[in-house]
């Protein structure tokens, strides 16, 4: 893949099977399918069995010279393997700044994980623009080779470097919501990487929302979002200039909420007006006008039936994070909890908290991260608690779309919608135990249900089994 | 890789960076060293410093034209990436016949998990050497291909079908535990798929081990090893017989303890006089005569105090498999007790209540699950429940070979030991971005210590990062 892709050709047809969430427990599969997209808009025009293909080039007037097809029907190999198209892969919370960071984490936790590994290499790519725009260069390469079609990324505080990130994204073709890390508080945050006041937090968000919006003024691929870092590492007054510069200007907001019992205290302690009576972590970011249903709240793991009841209320989504939650001990979120209250919810790698780039290990970790929290419940409860393939995937897809404002427009195959997707390529075990086709760790005998090879692809699937990544109809990233 | 491999050069000379556990939460770096392999024995006959290599060929009557030469040290891509020796990976807990339901096993636990998807993929093995033998094939080259130098194998009740696994190890070079599996009680065995008696699980264990002997007479890559599945699935008096013919004959055991809580209560259930008194699961085990030092004990997750007591008392070594713990819900299994408690530890994926056929993945796992196990306690207690990335490497080498029965003789780099490695290649970073090297996931930008680079390997390395595997000094898996 080079950093800059060429454009989609514009009339474009896809043949095969096509996987996809239609509900949050439900995969639909259509076989012998033909998925028609127009690559000017990214727009999916048409979805018809395979047979009726040229009825609908004659009704869409598109001659078959002019047509690029990917018929993944032919051409498989025997025996095994199997190839399928799926919804691309959404990250709804990923600091891109910490990538070269990813699974270096020792024994720590939040608070001292940020000061000994975290703000040192996000202060020093505003310091070196090279050194930035190696590392973004990387993350934006990398999670699309993992199918990421779509992130929320966080980047750091500085103005230059994350235009940067902008910059490449909008080369490479990734969606991506990308956020300048406010951050003002000088208890938490270090001298030598913070804002230097609450007014210089809004100014340098102003800059980075203005150039995007010059970059991409309908946001068809690249966004602004509110960043504030998390309430500690916030004053009230540049919280409050934040959550009425979202509103008014109908801006997207992320931050952090409950990932760790003392950074909890820290806020109690910090915020006691804001989170008394109950409001708790939650009625910070309440009171300062931040929530609301452009708003993704990270890992959310200590909430109080209060607490979520607001997080509900103001329809702001959770990204849940399990790769991050487990490996520096924040806890286990309850996601069914959460899903019963209502809440809306999407996973996200929180790169370099969570220790891998990739959107599909994080399903996996959902899965496994709920049956963590199913081992401490009794019942019916612990059963309900477990999460399943068909659950994980639509939250590493549909459930991510809601929480980035792409709902109803990335996420699954419908007509009217947008062509973000997966080409995924299982391989096969021959006669003598040889590989057939794909090499990398998804072995398929021949004799699985589709389902099967679903759950086969979340638990040992990885970027090997992704041949090839369309964001809106273009072709992003290819494994040749 | 082909199914038989070549035979060892008798001359090997390896030159590089060699990472090694020297005790159980410390990685030993040898940088600049060259280490001398006997390819006739396998051993490693010197471990001197690189600028001393024509001494020591001096010193061993090896002349330069007659050595293979395997040096890393030159050739290494720069900026990033970084080369290593690293002791080969150990599975102490692997049903091989299980192999092709990786990843499968829906929202079960562990006794209706056996009934849905275990007993009748293993039972059709036994009716059909042709798909055994393709299995087990891709179950060997897989594991090689994951760096798993040495593994304790479940096959199936099928005399035939254990021999071809037995004949494919030996073929492949792997060092394997191979076990036919004995299981003759009427209650949790279905009747298409159990031992006809006692009698029977014995005579056809015997088989299997005569074979074996036959086959590699000093067992010095396959040996049998006494399998009774698990309590609930054997007699009385089969379990009796096997405990006396493991201990006549010095044969190795396994079997499965305390995975499950439905478990637990069956078998307290079913030997009520076993278990009573607090003996518990381990007291059948004891009762039998199935406990010692050559005993392998899987998960052992709902021990209670006096049983872990009769575990370390014996010698026992418990096999800890966090994937599979996790995914089928049997529970968390609290590694730090059983090591204070002086139980000796190993790692096992646990195939295919295990999703993983990578050792290196369990190692990941059992980080993971050492925090969840963290989360339920507090202050000190906390801290020192979560394995570090040293603890887990241990416990995936020098851990698993006292329990397989090679302490001493694989999982280091002494004098002495034999060549049991793995060729770890971790790929670097260009200056746009762009791989340098290995394509893998492991990402060095080239400022990172080696205990980060060893950190990134544990948790976002696969089988692209081992570019070769060694048994016994015999090249087994590379990668080209």
């Amino acid at each position: 893949m080079s950093a800059a892709t060429p454009p989609a050709s514009p009339k474009q047809v896809y043949i095969g099977t096509f996987i996809h969430p239609t509900a949050p427990n439900e995969l639909a599969y259509l076989h012998d399918t033909a998925v028609f997209v127009d690559g000017t808009t990214g727009r999916i025009v048409a979805i018809e069995p395979a047979t009726a293909r040229n009825e609908v080039l004659q009704r869409l007037g598109w001659r078959v010279e002019e047509i690029q097809i990917s018929d993944i029907s032919t051409g498989t190999t025997e025996p095994g393997g199997k190839r399928f198209f799926f919804p691309g892969l959404i990250d709804t919370h990923i600091h891109a700044s910490q990538y070269p960071n990813v699974g270096i984490f020792g024994k720590s936790t939040l608070l001292d994980w940020l000061d000994k590994y975290t703000f040192p290499l996000e202060a020093s790519l505003g310091k070196d623009l090279a050194k930035a725009r190696r590392v973004y260069s990387r993350v934006v390469r990398k999670t699309l080779s993992h199918g990421t079609t779509a992130a929320a990324y966080f980047a750091t505080t500085d103005v230059e470097a994350t235009k940067v990130l902008a910059d490449i994204c909008l080369s490479a073709g990734q969606r991506a919501l990308v956020g300048r890390v406010c951050m003002d508080e000088a208890r938490i945050c270090p001298a030598w990487y913070r804002d230097e006041s609450a007014v210089d937090s809004i100014e340098k968000t102003r800059a980075v929302v203005d150039y995007l919006r010059d970059r991409d003024p309908r946001g068809d691929l690249v966004r602004p979002i509110v960043t504030p870092r998390f309430a500690p590492s916030c004053t009230p007054a540049a919280m409050r200039e934040l959550g009425e510069m979202a509103r008014a200007e109908g801006l997207a907001v992320q931050t952090h909420v409950s990932e760790n019992k003392g950074e909890c205290d820290l806020v109690a302690e910090m915020f006691p007006e804001e989170t008394k009576d109950g409001k708790g972590y939650v009625g910070v970011y309440d009171a300062f006008g931040l929530l609301g249903e452009r708003t993704i709240l990270a890992h959310a793991i200590h909430l109080s039936e209060q607490e979520v009841k607001t997080v509900a209320d103001t329809r702001s989504g959770v990204s849940h994070c399990p790769c991050s939650n487990t490996a520096i001990t924040s806890g286990a979120a309850r996601v069914r909890w959460l899903l019963d209250r209502g809440v809306d919810v999407g996973l996200g790698t929180d790169v370099s908290g969570g220790y891998s780039p990739s959107v599909l290990e994080a399903a996996r970790q959902a899965s496994l991260v709920s049956r963590h929290v199913a081992m401490g419940l009794e019942g019916d409860e612990k059963e309900r608690a477990k999460l399943s393939v068909e659950e994980v995937l639509w939250l590493a897809t549909r459930g991510g779309a809601k929480l980035v404002g792409l709902e109803g427009r990335v996420g699954g195959f419908e007509v009217g919608m947008e062509w973000d997707a997966l080409l995924v390529d299982l391989g096969g075990v021959g006669e003598e135990g040889e590989d057939v086709g794909e090499d990398g760790n998804v072995d398929v005998f021949g004799w699985e249900s589709w389902e099967e090879c679903v759950a086969k692809w979340l638990f040992n699937g990885d970027d090997r089994n992704l041949r090839k990544v369309w964001v809106r109809g273009r072709l992003v990233h290819e494994r040749v």
